[in-house]
């Protein structure tokens, strides 16, 4: 492979991550993390060594019908440093809405990345961000917001 | 060309598209269509054949100067699917705002769509969105939100 | 360098510019600047030429640890036009947050610019965005929003 396709494939793994993340598929998730992934989310307040305890925190955080996700990466840089390594600079935004406690985060932050490469598939070695910021407010302050749509919304969950 | 150059000729005509829509060129989004091109925007709600159709919806939507789009895609995931087809996941965040009914609809999807190359150029030849969420809020609410730009914005309409 | 080397350079220093500018890295954002540079953000009401008059106008209006900007480009259209010129049309997502005012202006646009290959690295050579849209609200409309993270706040700034 050339390094560009290198570097489109370390891309694609990030877009699954995050789709897998937002879609609350979480063994799809779990298969793009190293086994000896370590976390730093949220400037290292959430730190976390191993798939098992990533998938265990992200599926407590994210896992609620209610508690709905959408994590956007941008502007990658990515840097091969070695035939099966590599590090990566995202820009990220997100927004989590919580339908139950009826409030809204949103934020922008800087990912910094390691990859591995094991069998010939890249995997997240390494992840966390740094806030640019993030905010919060009560999804009361706008009478009128209104969810609707949420596509883990099943029965009981509205809407 | 190369299976890079392949993708990055089918990411091209995707920006082109979206670029076409939020700029209201009817005539420059026609040509990023295959003639019998088929969509399932917004889980399916709004399925259209044909390019015809499917521009008549569009600008029907979101033609007016008061209705100001804009969709961003982003994590393309490009499969090569034979030496004249591709499928392609995008997610897409939106927001579209009625400066006349002073609502903001905002929301994130997963775009699946299919891509086929004809005359050396590649077409969209289907394409649809399943939400992850949707919200909808008057813009009273927030009594001091102002639009203080609006390209489409000519004699008689504000700003 | 193939084309596609090019163009993945290319992003990369537009990539960075964002990133040393929603960081407040001056001298990393001013490196990605070719000395005569030009600007027109804004539909042209913020024109600037020369490196060191775009990087005041940039400082004096982001500087402040108050004025947390972030920054996202999309949808890179990237035409090599000869072996060291370019020109791209990038979508852009922009949040400005003045947390002394207490405002928020938001907006969409299209960047395009110009790009210069100088002693084998990428300049932009010229740049300027037009608007689709731009809003700004007072924070103080919703009551409970706060800002929960700002990465350039130290003593004497909130949070």
């Amino acid at each position: 492979m050339t390094d560009l396709e290198e570097i489109e494939a370390i891309k694609r793994l990030k877009y699954r991550y995050i789709r897998a993340l937002d879609c609350k598929e979480w063994a799809d998730l779990g298969a793009c993390l190293a086994t000896d992934c370590r976390t730093a989310y949220g400037d290292g307040r959430f730190s976390f060594e191993g798939r098992a305890a990533i998938l265990a925190f992200l599926q407590e955080s994210l896992g609620a019908a209610t508690r709905i996700s959408s994590h956007r990466v941008h502007h990658p840089e990515i840097e091969l440093t070695g035939p099966t390594t590599a590090t990566g600079v995202w820009a990220l935004d997100d927004v989590v809405i919580d339908a139950a406690a009826k409030l809204t985060i949103r934020g922008a932050a800087y990912y910094r990345d390691e990859y591995v490469k094991i069998g010939g598939e890249w995997k997240i070695a390494e992840t966390g961000y740094r806030r640019i910021y993030e905010e919060m407010e009560s999804r009361t302050d706008t009478p009128s917001l209104a969810l609707t749509r949420n596509a883990f919304a099943g029965a009981g969950v509205a809407p």
